[in-house]
């Protein structure tokens, strides 16, 4: 019983016709140019389930190609406590088998990235040694230090290479990687930076790449008949990783007549100069385009390259330009599964565009289960059964719904449940628009694409008009929500930054706020500048994201001293789990904001500064919700069946949760009491 | 097939005969004194039969009490990304009958620690709002913002708080926990410092008690008939979480009538004042006594405490005291699961002294499988399958093993093989004594404990002296090896510090080294004092662990202008994954060394000081390994079966994952080839 999106159909402009042309790999055949390349989930090895229905539904939604994350060979290659796919064994292979099926049903071809990490792969579960072609300690982890492998660790390896490959070709994998970016152990073995050694797969270029060649020539041998034979490759390693250009494109010249697509992408995996996965605060759309687009030159087979894609003439261009045959995505195709089938049907305004905030990439490394911004049900797909373009019908549509609050949460919840049928929601706020906090978050140096959270709403909201209402500037009274007339109403009233300081290092109001002058980012940034270029600033914070440095750079830039004043060491740390830590101090330091980290006054009057700005913690918009609860006896007489609040003001939380809980509400609004999620399924270990 | 240790029993001390009384705790019985508290494991939800083997194998072992790690009570108290047991559904509870029918099967009771963390639960998985009594933001993740609990939300807390007991009763735990101590959800209320509440939840003593208290009631009025109710709780908070002792004295006695048992730990969660799990570094054994004593005048129901508690006498005389009834374990189960049974045999040079590293804690948290440095078998009971005192016997006994080497890997591995039954062990080590790098790094301050780690091998090698010759002061060639006679060779050669600066950083040597006077860590520890009172020297630590700062501090010491550069910042981070760090940094600024953090140079002359220390990374001494793997075709002719290398010498590691290698080794010596791990049962989910 579900229905499909509403949106009006046109089809698309002939431009984009050649997104659709089937590409030929190898021995088998993408049905059109969109490449859902490997990325991190958190579902790996652990998840099986959620993870055939993650890769599943974007097959659904027309890629041609969706791969599973980086999936170890073997036991050697152990990233614990970090979750990958593993090859190890027959049961891995059946695990993996799920996602196969699911891609095929929707007539995807299914990829695996057969890696081995080298010296990064930190071991912790099998304890087994990391390997490497010479004994060099981790860059980022120093008590990591490889074994330098011998000839028959190299044997091994490239044997235990094939033996996945194999498990992979029964599991039904259609492409199979042998990846070597992100200065992985192929990489390490080309870099004569990590490769110091002095025998035939050391010294010489085509000694270094003596191992991934022959690695290559030996999956191909063994699958090849059966299965394409992709290789991912950093164009350039930057980071002074060892390989420039001139060496990566004789590699991808040597090894080309063994390879049937290439995977392009550049950098390594951490620091500054990590690229891969830019985020949009410092990327725009296509930037690994210069990066890349050299590989063209050495070889004719299929050319994949990524750099956050959602615009179709873009696409057309890169492909028609010849830079590259197929578009890959990660994170466009996380906050739009159903992208490509999008475009097809010229439902351009429907496409649900990533914004770079990377918090797929923070929430698979670090929180072990991916989740996106813009979509809600990414990584739903099975554990609570969501799927992104189809929705539950309500048995009831003819009671009226107010959602009140139109931020990230109210927005969301609106939407879901105009398509879930209900014919009259209202959506009422006080502010002049749509948007909440992301009214003027947007509006943060280099965030701008975050604007499309909210651009996107507007849109669908615009199609769904028959059914959702929408009103600004119209602030509601708990006896105005009595008076609306509605059945159900929904709060997403929000969160505002404390006025008083309140932050978890104080546990409570900072003293002294009231004798110094101060300000909350929203008064700022909404109420306009009240604070003068040249005026010394000091923005203290103690949320460790983007909102303290994102004001202190904006203050800067505007002619202020700015201080950034924070308890944490380094600066913003949770930026760190979204790639933009690096690149973000460098940022401050550039445009002359003063850094004091590890430091938290006891008293504002401590602040040396004309104005405090106070990023200290958001509190809950949480007294219209309580107000409604004291006068439950008077939901009967005003017809009222449900009160329920969702978001911010439950608690205040990262965007992508606000969203995400404006979006559970709304597809658990008629599930008993949808204050209480429903549990979800969960993949573990079964017994007995 | 297997043999018991062949260690000469002896009969205890009857000073001793007190910790073997049984304890009443409510409606259950302990055999005996020997209480394994909740710890960490990383085993929890995922891993049910490993933690059914882990808790099993103490049981055998004599505790009279395994408890499992933390607990959750409910998807409202979601500790991903770390991980927790969990009792949230029926499954749940099916996984833990595993461990609480091996509790029961080795006469132990088992425990279970319900657990709600608050504003501490970061909710990863889950995505709900952590829950606290007041919306104050966490003090460690500003992102983390908690819904102040309605009384709904308190109700609904107790309600699954006792849904979870009955549960846990129905699974089979005779002791179940309302656990609050380490400043979480019930500390929080407690506490005036995070409870800013005003209704009948927060002000007053009584008020904040409430919620605790009533918690306690409804679960022992739901389980108490049959379950003893356990209370764990930080006597002092320190850290200014704010409940100082006459509070938690106050609360003490205001619950006790519905408690049958007091758990006491002091502190919170982190930072420079937590003290539970104190690192042997900075904390001496029974070093909570002070701080937890006092409990004892509010309560006559047993109290258990903790304070690696591993020297009998120390345990009887507190007893004795009245201080505590029971001896409260974490750390020392894990080094010596077998700890109270050796005690009662009075095998007291058998009991493997925990050495208050904190490995174990390194690979619960961050890690996500225990280990532990003194015992290379914990965490391996169900995966490898091996039990700690018990070995397979080799099939040939008959055979000569020459053992090259007598470090961790070394000592070990001999041991190993000695009690698989061989009859002829050569441990040989061109030291003048064994111990290898444990011969020094004892020696850094306050690494005095971790000498352990050779005594008791030490005591166990007298022990088998008729099957081990250990020769020392023989340096061993090739040729001599290959005269030596043995059927079978183990390389435990070791590791030493790269005495050209090789790290992961310049990615090989460090230039410039040859022009300026420096030293490694073995050459200052182990070739006596080469550096004077007076001189200005600077250790540059690319590892990040103890080494560098340990040198340091021991040089400040002894008077030298010492500075302490790292690339990382903060120093020493992997010191923070054994709770090692905060007083590190402390404790190097106290005695005057200059940190230089976030530095590295690209040249050793860059390095202003008299002398350099080296520690920057280790290097495998596999040059014998080698140079024996060349003369391969020798091995027949000399009678030589097989070589294999352990340990450092094939890639340098942390002590615990030497000595693993070396027990590894040993126990995999009969089984093809044990350069090789045998591969180890995995957890997972299954699929088809």
């Amino acid at each position: 019983m579900t229905m499909p999106s509403d949106s009006h159909t046109t089809g698309r402009d002939p431009r984009h016709d050649v997104l659709f042309e089937p590409v030929q790999i190898g021995p088998v055949t993408a049905r059109n140019r969109f490449y859902q390349v490997p990325h991190c989930t958190g579902f790996g090895v652990e998840k099986p389930w959620t993870q055939a229905a993650f890769r599943g539904t974007k097959a659904e939604g027309g890629w041609a190609v969706v791969s599973t994350e980086y999936c170890s060979i073997s036991a050697e290659s152990d990233e614990s406590p970090y979750v990958s796919a593993r090859l190890w064994d027959d049961e891995d292979a059946a695990a993996l088998r799920l996602m196969t099926d699911e891609a095929h049903r929707h007539g995807a071809l299914a990829a695996v990235e057969l890696w081995h990490g080298g010296s990064h792969a930190e071991q912790r579960e099998s304890r087994l040694p990391p390997l490497a072609p010479s004994q060099i300690a981790n860059e980022h982890v120093g008590v990591l230090v490889p074994k330098a492998m011998t000839i028959a660790d190299i044997e091994r390896t490239q044997e235990d290479w094939v033996r996945a490959a194999v498990r992979a070709r029964d599991a039904g994998f259609d492409i199979v990687y042998v990846y070597g970016a992100h200065t992985y152990l192929p990489t390490q073995f080309l870099s004569p930076r990590t490769n110091h050694r002095t025998d035939r797969y050391g010294g010489s270029f085509a000694n270094r790449a003596r191992f991934w060649l022959e690695t290559i020539e030996r999956v191909k041998a063994a699958i090849g008949d059966r299965c394409a034979i992709a290789v991912r490759i950093a164009a350039d390693t930057l980071e002074g990783a060892g390989v420039e250009p001139d060496e990566g494109i004789a590699f991808v010249r040597l090894a080309d007549p063994h390879v049937d697509l290439w995977d392009v992408t550049a950098g390594g995996l951490a620091g500054i100069e990590r690229v891969d996965s830019g985020p949009s605060r410092f990327f725009p759309e296509g930037h690994q385009r210069q990066l890349t687009g050299w590989i063209r030159a050495a070889t004719k087979k299929p050319v994949v390259g990524t750099g956050r894609y959602t615009d179709p003439d873009r696409m057309a261009a890169d492909v028609a330009s010849g830079v590259i045959d197929m578009i890959g995505a990660a994170r466009p195709s996380i906050a739009d599964p159903f992208l490509p089938r999008k475009i097809e049907e010229g439902r351009y305004g429907d496409v649900r565009e990533c914004i770079g905030c990377n918090a797929c990439y923070s929430r698979s490394i670090w929180g072990r289960h991916l989740g996106c911004t813009q979509n809600a049900t990414a990584g739903e797909e099975h554990r609570r059964g969501w799927h992104p373009e189809r929705f539950t019908p309500v048995a009831d549509t003819d009671r009226d719904v107010l959602v009140v609050g139109a931020g990230p949460a109210g927005l969301e919840c609106a939407i879901v449940l105009a398509r879930r049928g209900f014919r009259r929601v209202h959506l009422v706020t006080a502010d002049g628009d749509v948007g909440g906090s992301l009214r003027w978050i947007p509006k943060l140096p280099g965030l701008g694409e975050w604007g499309r959270l909210v651009d996107w709403r507007k849109g669908q909201l615009a199609a769904l008009r028959r059914q959702v209402e929408v009103h600004t500037r119209s602030a509601l009274t708990a006896e105005d929500v009595l008076a609306y007339g509605a059945q159900i109403v929904v709060l997403a009233t929000g969160s505002r930054w404390a006025a008083d300081g309140t932050n978890g290092l104080t546990s409570g109001p900072l003293p002294g706020v009231e004798h110094v002058r101060s300000l909350t980012p929203e008064q700022l940034m909404v109420n306009g500048a009240m604070i003068e270029p040249g005026e010394a600033v000091t923005v203290l914070d103690c949320e460790g994201y983007f909102v303290g440095p994102g004001i202190a750079e904006r203050l800067a830039l505007g002619g202020c001293q700015t201080t950034l004043m924070t308890p944490y060491s380094p600066v913003a740390p949770w930026c760190d789990q979204t790639l933009e830590g690096p690149r973000l101090r460098a940022r401050l330091a550039a445009v002359g904001v003063v850094v004091a980290e590890g430091r938290m006054p006891a008293d504002a009057r401590e602040v040396v500064a004309d104005v405090v700005v106070l990023a200290t913690q958001r509190l809950s918009n949480d007294a219209l919700g309580l107000e409604l609860a004291g006068r439950a006896t008077a939901w009967a007489a005003a017809g009222l069946d449900l009160v329920v609040s969702a978001g911010d003001c439950v608690a205040p939380r990262l965007i992508a949760d606000a969203i995400f809980d404006g979006h559970r509400v709304g597809r658990e609004i008629d599930a008993g009491d949808p204050s209480r999620a429903l549990p979800y399924r969960r993949e573990r270990p079964l017994v007995g």
